[in-house]
C-alpha cells in the first residue's frame, strides 16, 4: 500500500485556459455586438451585491474547470437536479449570466453570434451565444438552494431575501445567456490584489517551485484571529507521511456585507501571519479567487473543493458552520457531505467516493478556543476543559475592533491588527460601509487598458 | 477511492494468546525439569540490565505476534540478515533465550523436552525445546545493530558497551533454548502497573468500546512535558476524514538506567495529561509494554509498529531520535525509515510497503519548542521564529528538577509535576538511582501466587 499523495488533476481532467492575448482577442471580438457587463442589484437597497466579471475570470482562469462557459438552461437543470454539469461531472451552484433581455433584442443578438463583453467601459471578454434563455429568478433560487422538505439532512428553513446567495439568484433579470468565454483583454489585478492572483495554472507552478507534494486549502472571507491560525496549522498536521508540506490560503474576493472586513485586510492580514513567522512562510501561500460568494454553506465546500483542487490542493479543511450566513444550514452540513454525503443533492456518498466527484481530500475539524487552564489556543477534541473554554469568533473580535479596542494578543496577532488600522485610516473605518461597498463596485479589483476592436 | 481508514490485522494476520489457566498449566509443566530464570547482567558493573521474562509476557500475551517462542539459530540468522521472521514477517530483533548451560546439561535438557520456567522462585511459565544453541554474544550484537560499514543509511559509528542494547547482547551466556513459550501461571501486574497493562486483545476491545477507529500510537520512556504533550495532540491530526479518535500512550517498561525518570511517574505522568484534561481522557489511553528497550533507533520503530499494530493502532507517531541513545544512529534514521526504507537493514522500502511488511501507518514528526514571539508551543515546521525558539528536553527538565527547581508551567504541567513529587518521597530520590534498580530487578513487575507443580 503506497500511502503517498499528490497533486491531482484538475476537476475534470484538465485545466480550463480561456484567456487569450489582446491581438488574437481583438480577432475574435471584431464586428460582434458590445454588452457592458452591469452588477447585479438588490431591488430593496440598490446596493450590488455580485458583478459577473468575477465568473467571467474564474471560468477563463480554470478555477472553475472543467466549466468553460456560462451554462445553458439544460446545463442548469442538471446542476440543480444533480449537481453535476452535462458532461458529468460535479458541480453545485448554476452559474449563469443574466442579462438585460431588451438590451439584447436591440443588439439583435441570436443564437449562433459573438458577443463583446465590456468592462469599465472597455472590451473585456468574448461570449459564444450558444443560447438566449429565459427562467424564473425565484424558482431557480429556491432550487439551488433546497428546502427544509426537500433537503432535510442539510436545510433547516427555508430561504429568503435576508440570505445573500439567494437574493443572488432571485435578482436575476430571467434573460441569460449561455455560452463559452474567453478573456481577451487580461486585466491587471490593483494593489494588494496583485500579489495575491494565483490563477490555478500558476498556483500549481508555485507549489512545484516550493517543493509542496503535499498542500491543504483553508477557505477565508476573515481577517485572521488565532483560532484561525490555530485551524490552519494543526489541520495541516494531516497528511500520509508527514504533515501537509504546504498550506494555501484562499480569501473569496466579491461583493460585500456591511460591517465585513475590508478585502484589502482579509489578504494583508492572512499574509502577516507568515511575513512575521506565526506560520513559516515557506509553508504558506495567500491567494484569492474571484466569486461573489453564495453562502451555500455544503454547496459552497463543494465549490471550494473545485477550485482548490483545480489550485492543485491535496487536502482541504471544512470547519462548523462553512461559508454559511444565519441558521439556514445545519452546523455541520459540510462535514456531513465529506462524511458521508448528502443524497438530497444529488450525493449519496461523499465527494471524493462517487463518479466524476472530487480528488482532494477533506480534513473536518470541530472547535478552537483560548483555554485559560491549558494557558493556550486549545482544540474542542483535545482539550478537557470545555467547561472553563473561552470561545472567540470573527464576530467578537469585530465587536472590540468596533469598540477602539485592540483584541489581546492572545486571539490576535499584534501585527496582524496593524493590518487592519493600516486600512482603517484609508478607509476612515475599519469594516464595509456603504462608501467602500460604491468605491468597490465602481473600481473593481481589476484595471483593464484600453483596447482597440471594432464592434458592429 | 475510500479514504476510511480501520483496524489493521494483527502482524502476521493472528494474535498469539499463549496464557493457559492454571490446571492446564500444572498439567502442561508436570513432570519438566525446572528453570529461574536470572536477569542478564552487566558483567562491568554488576546491574541488571534485562530480565527475560518481560519478552514471554510480550510474547504470550500478543504484543510480539506472530512470534509465539524464543528464536532457534536459523530464525536469529534469518532476523539478523534480513529483519525476517522464518515466516517471512518483518520482525527487526533477535528474541533470544540465553540460559546457564552447566545447569541445562545438568537438568540433561535436550531438545524435544519442555522446560518450566520460575520468576521470583514460583512457576511462571514453559518452553517448548525445539533447539539448544550457542553463538558469540559479541557477534549476535555486532550483527543485530550493524556497523558503518554495512549500514552507511543509518549507523553513524560502532557499537559498544556503553551502548545499552549492544550491551545486552554482548553479556548473554552464549547458550540459548529456542521454541515456544506458555504463561501457565498468570502473574498479576503491581500496583500502579495494573491500571496501564492492556495485552493486544485487550486494547483492542478497548479502542472498540471508546468507538475509535483510527488510533495513532505515541512511543514514550518519559515523563511527558509540554512538548510530548502538543506532539501527541498535533500529530493525532493525522487521519483521514477527520483528526484520529484516539491517542495511545504505551510505555516501554523495563530495566532503567541510572538518571531516568522512575517507571511508575512515567505511566502516572502520562496519566495526569488526561486525568487533568490537558487530553481529554475520552481520546487519550496510556498502557504499557514489558521489554528492555534494546535503543535500536529504525529497528527499535519497527518493533514498536509491531507492538502498536497489534494492539490495534492505525498510525504511529515518529520523531527525532526515535529510541535512541548518544550518536551511533543518524538522528533521522527512524524516519528514513517510515519514508523510505533502509536497504542494508532489508527494507528497501518503508514496513508498509513491503511484502509480510506491517499496516500501521507512520506520521514523522520533527521539533516542538516554547515559542516567546508565539507565545505557545510551537512546531519546527510551522514557528517561523527558529532564532527565538526556546529548545527544552528531558534532559532540560530532569537538570532543573534535580536542582530542586519546579519547572515553569509552559514546559511543563504542575500536575504532572507533583506525580514525580509523589514518587520522589517514596523512593526518596526523583530519579532511577541504585537502590531502586535493585529494588525493581528483586521484585519486577509483577507478583505471581504460589503454584503446585510437580517437577522432575
Amino acid at each position: 500500500m503506497s500511502l503517498k499523495v499528490s497533486q491531482p488533476p484538475p476537476h475534470g481532467g484538465r485545466l480550463v485556459n480561456a484567456v487569450v492575448d489582446r491581438e488574437e482577442g481583438a480577432k475574435m471580438a471584431a464586428g460582434c455586438p458590445a454588452y457592458d457587463i452591469r452588477p447585479t442589484i438588490d431591488p430593496r437597497t440598490g446596493v450590488p451585491i455580485r458583478n459577473a466579471y468575477r465568473e467571467v475570470m474564474s471560468i477563463a482562469y480554470g478555477f472553475f474547470s472543467p466549466l468553460d462557459g456560462f451554462m445553458t438552461r439544460n446545463e442548469v437543470e442538471s446542476v440543480m437536479r444533480d449537481r453535476r454539469l452535462l458532461s458529468g461531472w460535479l458541480f453545485p451552484f448554476p452559474i449563469i449570466f443574466d442579462v438585460d433581455g431588451e438590451e439584447l433584442r436591440r443588439l439583435g443578438v441570436k443564437e449562433g453570434d459573438r458577443l463583446l463583453l465590456r468592462l469599465k467601459g472597455r472590451p473585456f471578454a468574448i461570449i459564444d451565444v450558444e443560447e438566449v434563455w429565459r427562467f424564473d429568478p425565484r424558482d431557480v433560487a429556491d432550487r439551488t438552494f433546497g428546502t427544509p422538505e426537500r433537503n432535510p439532512e442539510a436545510v433547516r428553513r427555508r430561504f429568503d431575501e435576508k440570505h445573500p446567495g439567494w437574493l443572488i439568484y432571485r435578482s436575476m433579470t430571467g434573460t441569460a445567456v449561455g455560452g463559452r468565454v474567453h478573456v481577451i483583454n487580461e486585466p491587471r489585478l490593483k494593489e494588494p490584489y496583485d500579489r495575491f492572483w494565483y490563477p490555478p495554472s500558476a498556483s500549481r507552478l508555485e507549489f512545484g517551485r516550493r517543493g509542496w507534494r503535499t498542500v491543504i486549502a483553508h477557505q477565508t472571507r476573515n481577517v485572521p484571529h488565532t483560532g484561525h491560525e490555530h485551524l490552519m496549522k494543526e489541520a495541516a498536521f494531516l497528511g500520509d507521511i508527514e504533515p501537509c508540506n504546504g498550506i494555501l490560503v484562499n480569501a473569496i474576493i466579491g461583493a460585500k456585507r456591511l460591517g465585513d472586513f475590508v478585502d484589502e485586510a482579509i489578504l494583508e492580514g492572512h499574509e502577516a501571519i507568515n511575513k512575521f513567522g506565526y506560520i513559516r512562510p515557506e509553508r504558506h501561500l495567500v491567494t484569492m479567487t474571484l466569486w461573489d460568494m453564495r453562502y451555500g454553506n455544503p454547496l459552497e465546500s463543494l465549490l471550494h473543493g473545485i477550485i482548490r483542487q483545480n489550485m492543485g490542493c491535496t487536502h482541504h479543511m471544512f470547519g462548523r458552520d462553512h461559508a454559511a450566513v444565519g441558521d439556514y444550514y445545519d452546523p455541520y452540513a459540510t462535514q456531513t457531505l465529506w462524511s458521508k454525503g448528502i443524497p438530497s443533492y444529488g450525493l449519496p456518498a461523499p465527494p471524493y467516493d462517487v463518479d466524476r466527484g472530487l480528488k482532494i481530500r477533506p480534513v473536518n475539524i470541530q472547535e478552537f478556543w483560548y483555554c485559560p487552564v491549558c494557558g493556550e489556543i486549545a482544540y474542542s477534541e483535545s482539550c478537557g476543559h470545555r467547561d472553563r473554554a473561552e470561545r472567540f469568533s470573527g464576530s467578537f473580535v469585530r465587536g472590540l475592533i468596533a469598540e477602539g479596542i485592540e483584541p489581546p494578543p492572545m486571539i490576535f496577532r499584534p501585527e496582524v491588527y496593524q493590518v487592519i488600522v493600516k486600512w482603517w485610516r484609508k478607509f476612515n473605518y475599519p469594516f464595509v460601509n456603504k462608501r467602500y461597498l460604491e468605491a468597490k463596485e465602481a473600481e473593481l479589483e481589476v484595471e483593464l487598458d484600453p483596447m482597440e476592436v471594432t464592434t458592429r
